[in-house]
């Protein structure tokens, strides 16, 4: 008998089995994980219920706040998860789900990940982490030198130096994002004098010592609300995240940078980051790097680059000239669980120079002793789990080569979709691919000519309409459970800058195939002509557009 | 052939395969897991050296920055990750290893990991995650209710409510306790007249118009150095965080409390949040929260518990009178992974008030729209797993009576180990345990008479070489690999704050026996006995006083 059995009567021997005593391989836990095992989107295929089911049909499965005071045996809790967790989960692995940044995973991830959670480690420090620690800190060195290409003396002085840091794994890009500008903050308001810094005595009295008025992060208005956050949390303010103007492309535009800086420092408010998109969420562009540089290096402003999502594209060397000036960032954040293709949690902050991140260092008594090599004295969380082991398997057993296959198939696949949408009379493509997303919506061929001809009022209103059909038809699509694109709003100047809704795809997916994207674009089509009033709507006033 | 097999010539097909096809089952890989559900302790025993092997060796295995040009085999690289990684981690789940805050997990937990991270959701939003955002609030839910016991109707009411939180699920009890001080610092500075809160125009205008000359966060010096890094990253500063007197037990000094309040408020200083410790880092103390309670509501602070140890206690209702009060705290901070035996990576958070969040909510265009569910409105941290259905699954194995017996052992065993100390001659027991943390240290029994007759210099040389005998004993243990106790730096009334190393013992392990409380005394008292410079040293200086 395994441990699949109830904790009969809630003794305390009967509790030590379920410590003691493994899953018997014939038990339903034991069954689930093998077919798990030998065919993950079999599995995921089988046991995701494809219609959606109303969130608050699902919420009835998760109502009760109390802690169940009797125990349920393991295999009929496992057989409760399939029916009401799984089976209402998001396929984020299928591939025909292009709208999220999740994808496929490695196989090899699901076994190593289950040793990775038996070690259990704790890599806040050393004593918990042994082996961990310099594997992380090789990770972080990796990237590090993806992105910065120092020689391997830097990396052999270094990346074990318990004084220094090359970056830190975290959770993920909002945390890699928040870490950096506090990094930037503290290093911007240092000790100078009396002033002890701002790590110490705080904003007020840092802005009093330095006599500033404000203080200023700057980035293109297409950058991540997690900016926004961190503006926030780090006592700036989200009024000083100032958003700069975007080109036709989504790109930062350097000029709007250079004057807005003006008018920052003119009303006495020190521009302290300046941060650089490279991959926005929305669309995947990516800011000239070269030319933020050139502003940040003349304005002594920190340069942070958020590479979540487009980080990855430096492992291809046909792409990574896309990125050029990333080397120049003080800083970057690069998400290995996107285009690296590690599960969630796995985010990452890398810094230029090995001392920055001195100015957030911080010791205690029992733990991340001076001079000690605990990662935890770099990191704004605290207890961390061995996520880095991931990214280290990855790197081997895919290789760079690896992955400059699964990025250049990425970027060339959205190239194909984008030619595919173009070639529709009746979709618009509204943002070229970059790196592998790109946003289109569905317009009928004749209301296309019609928007050429409108005024400005028949635009707002035909306008009005296509953001509702595209709302319309990503809402049907994700319900129909076949397929899914995301959503989002965008100002394209093509159309004056009129908010357009407009469908995402990220096509990140290696077994996204291309059968899949005619068949998306065909389901799309056939939503549209079958929308009851929108469409009618559409054609109506397209017709007296065309007819006058 | 299963995928066990190199990525030969790095073409798209056969990279293909990882993402398709399964590692075969007589795979190493395979093997391994399959060794490793079947009997977890002899996978580790077997595989984990025990001898340790310093540092600076390890770290050779570490030294390449280079990403590898190359694929290795799954093979290949697994039998590496063995010798070099897994042999070198850390046995945290061994019985004998009792000086951290990590267990042995419950078996159900490795195959339950592996199906979460098969699914790999994000639960930043309800599009990634379906229903792991309902199920994640009402895990939320039951720590609230665990701690604060509303009715029914309540828990109904607010726990799936998009306007609303009961509290952040997060990687760990840092997050989490910056959370709290996050909320609490934007409730204490929120919009008022044309000031529009310090999330949007920062501090330093927030201190300009309520016209502080500082913020304060009060909290023990037993507090969690994770507090100290909240200052500074909110922009407080770690001066700020005032550390109040403990009395001989570790708890803060509620008339000490007052007086520092009233300090700071004559030098205009605003305090607005106290900590509350529940189960301090080191020894496991409590404070009196109900003390604290009563102050912060005369005050009007923000009464955050800082429970990611002691909050599990909660479960046994023969224990949870120890955290009398915490139904009064506005937030407090639990870790699963810590004694509610969920794998790293595991925080939370629950507020009182499930308002209290919205000083810190935030929304953007694709995302966390105004009126979703997206849990990710209300946390720090962006795209996160599903951790959370561990937590679920194990609530329901284990149940709140399974829990009890967890906690009441520990606690029990902990007493156990406690007069077992005391019951020796050349032992000195630290501190009580109240929980399931005690620490001692190891003293010659004519060294104990010897220091009650003492002068003050005389203590404080004893007290020198004590100090680097405690070391050398728990250094020694580590290193012989048998069993581990950890160390920290105590300031005990008894001995006059005189510093004082002691060993430290958590004993949350269900499988730690008492056969291996008095083997890890024996080691001890060996290990000391056979210092070569240190005991005959203190035996000297004994001598000499003796004789005096």
């Amino acid at each position: 008998m395994g441990s699949d059995d109830k904790i009969v009567d809630v003794n305390f021997e009967s509790l030590l089995r379920i410590f003691t005593v493994p899953e018997a391989p014939d038990s339903t836990l034991g069954n689930i994980e093998q077919k798990l095992s030998q065919n993950l989107n079999e599995f995921l295929r089988e046991h995701i219920v494809a219609e959606e089911k109303p969130l608050s049909e699902i919420e009835k499965d998760f109502s009760d706040a109390a802690i169940p005071e009797i125990p349920s045996f393991v295999s009929e809790h496992t057989q409760h998860l399939l029916d009401t967790v799984v089976s209402h989960s998001v396929h984020t692995s299928a591939p025909s789900f292009i709208g999220h940044m999740t994808s496929a995973l490695p196989y090899f991830l699901m076994p190593l990940s289950k040793i990775m959670i038996a070690l259990n480690q704790n890599l806040v420090k050393i004593e918990t982490s042994k082996a961990f620690t310099p594997l992380e800190r090789q990770v972080l060195g990796m990237l590090h030198r993806l992105i910065y290409g120092e020689n391997d003396t830097f990396y052999q002085q270094w990346m074990h130096s318990a004084e220094h840091s090359l970056g830190a794994f975290c959770s993920g890009g909002t945390i890699a994002n928040i870490t950096a500008l506090w990094v930037a903050r503290n290093n911007a308001l240092k000790a100078d004098g009396q002033f002890q810094g701002v790590e110490k005595e705080g904003l007020f009295n840092a802005m009093m010592h330095y006599g500033y008025k404000g203080m200023a992060i700057l980035v293109s208005e297409r950058g991540h609300y997690s900016l926004k956050k961190a503006a926030d949390v780090l006592g700036i303010g989200q009024h000083s995240l100032i958003s700069v103007k975007t080109d036709d492309q989504n790109r930062i535009c350097p000029t709007s940078l250079e004057q807005t800086i003006r008018d920052l420092k003119a009303q006495n408010i020190k521009p302290f980051a300046i941060i650089g998109v490279a991959g926005t969420t929305e669309t995947g562009n990516i800011d000239p790097l070269d030319s933020i540089a050139d502003i940040a290096e003349r304005e002594q402003c920190h340069f942070h680059v958020d590479a979540a999502w487009g980080g990855a594209t430096l492992m291809s060397n046909n792409y990574r000239h896309l990125l050029k000036g990333i080397e120049r960032a003080d800083s970057v954040t690069i998400d290995a669980h996107k285009q690296l293709y590690i599960p969630m949690g796995a985010g990452m902050v890398l810094f230029k120079d090995p001392s920055a991140m001195k100015s957030i260092e911080h010791h205690a008594e029992y733990i991340l002793r001076k001079g000690s090599k605990d990662l935890g004295a770099h990191t704004l969380e605290g207890s961390r789990s061995g996520m880095a082991m991931l990214v280290y398997s990855s790197m081997h057993i895919i290789s760079r080569p690896g992955y400059e296959l699964l990025i250049d198939q990425s970027i060339e696949k959205a190239q194909y979709f984008a030619d595919l949408i173009e070639q529709q009379p009746d979709f618009e493509l509204i943002s070229k691919p970059e790196l592998c997303i790109l946003t289109y919506r569905y317009v009928p061929a004749s209301t296309q000519q019609a928007l050429a001809l409108a005024s400005a009022t028949e635009k707002a209103e035909i306008h009005q309409y296509l953001n509702e059909l595209t709302t319309f038809i990503q809402k049907s699509q994700r319900e129909n459970g076949r397929s899914f694109v995301s959503r989002t709003r965008l100002t394209p100047k093509k159309w004056d800058r009129m908010e357009t809704n407009v469908f995402r795809v990220v096509l990140a997916n290696p077994l996204t195939g291309k059968d899949i994207l005619h068949s998306v674009i065909e389901e799309q089509r056939v939503i549209a002509q079958s929308s009851p009033v929108l469409l009618p709507k559409i054609k109506a006033l397209t017709e007296k557009i065309l007819q006058s």
